[in-house]
């Protein structure tokens, strides 16, 4: 099932934007009455027929829709340092929409290998991953915060900071429940400072650990979200 | 601290293989006397001190060893059918080594995108990791098998078998053991067939969920080897 997204839908017609009437018309070959899937990122799934099959500008006609479609319980917000090589930055905005986020934050940190991200960029890997993994909810990707700047403002929920340094952490899975909204920091590749873990203490932010592993900082990433969805799933 | 990988190490020396001795010389630029660390692959963490800095063949002395670090309790083998793209096969590979793996055989199904891996790139991929991540067990990489004579072949421990159709699915939390041997199989870009599927029933295999998320194959090995490490670390 190939899913457009499309943000800016209301009403009962919707006009394809450009690239994706082309991909409607000259990739999948759709014509004028076949059925169609639009996605709105806010949990809204529609079923649509194509009225007029145009490869500039393919108008459909909404014939039902489902409302908080694969709605997630709790709420995982995960603001990471983007690594050096963009290709793992963005295979962790990939994987985190895959297996589930509903916010992400690049950070920037002390020793932060990258300096600026490319939003646009962001976005389109993260859409492409949702219409891919079939999800109808569109994880908010946020602009690159300052590190002090984003510990200080305030978060309704459990905010954990993982780093690997020596230190009494709390394994994540502790912490992270079914329910409630939790945000998670990672830090560069050469980890928070010291300095930077003590600024989020004072902020309420608790120490965690993600496992016995030496992770990359794009990996946490992931397994960060694997262990949040996982306590969503198994429900403890 | 870097980690030389020296699988063949035996008695109290070593000579470090030329491209090993040029790291260590050339680019770490260590010098004799200076304390090193090998690794065998299967636990043994060595601590050592250069006896000669030769760029080429660099001697060194072992002057103690710790056994069976980081030992996994509980023993995973993925066996994944490798993906078209082979950077995803290859991120697959180094993220399951990162989080946590024993075993890795790629499968050739019906479905498979690729038919053929190169061994010697997968090994290159998975040594950097150990060595990155700091870990003292290298996974065993297998050659490419068939599908049903891989599900045929005996596996002492709990089988798995993840895939994306309508059916009676256990989630695989449910199924590893903390303690116990899992083997774990993931389908090619279009899953597996349901041929595939009843033959591996025949031989025992349960079908299995990774969630409620559809996900890529590379990320579906991923997700795989995070629930049995968590499993692990959470001791339930």
């Amino acid at each position: 099932m190939y899913l457009f997204y499309t943000p800016d839908i209301s009403g009962d017609a919707y006009t394809l934007s450009e690239e994706e009437s082309k991909h409607c018309v000259r990739v999948l070959r759709l014509g004028t009455g076949d059925a169609v899937h639009l996605i709105d990122g806010r949990g809204g799934l529609y079923a649509a027929q194509i009225t007029e099959a145009h490869d500039k500008r393919c108008t459909v006609r909404i014939t039902g829709v489902q409302r908080e479609v694969g709605k997630r319980s709790g709420y995982l917000h995960v603001a990471l340092a983007p690594t050096k090589n963009v290709e793992r930055y963005e295979w962790f905005l990939e994987k985190a929409t895959e297996i589930g986020v509903d916010e992400i934050t690049p950070l920037l940190c002390e020793r932060s290998e990258r300096r600026t991200v490319k939003a646009e960029r962001s976005e389109k890997v993260v859409t492409a991953a949702v219409k891919q993994s079939l999800k109808a909810y569109h994880p908010h990707l946020n602009p690159m915060r300052d590190f002090a700047a984003f510990v200080a403002q305030p978060f309704d929920g459990v905010k954990c900071i993982a780093h690997c340094m020596a230190s009494q952490k709390r394994p994540l899975q502790h912490l992270v429940h079914p329910q409630g909204r939790t945000l998670a920091l990672i830090g560069p590749e050469g980890d928070f400072s010291p300095l930077e873990v003590e600024l989020a203490r004072q902020n309420g932010f608790v120490e965690v650990s993600l496992g016995n592993s030496r992770l990359r900082t794009e990996t946490a990433g992931v397994v960060t979200c694997c262990i949040a969805q996982l306590k969503a799933e198994l429900g403890i």
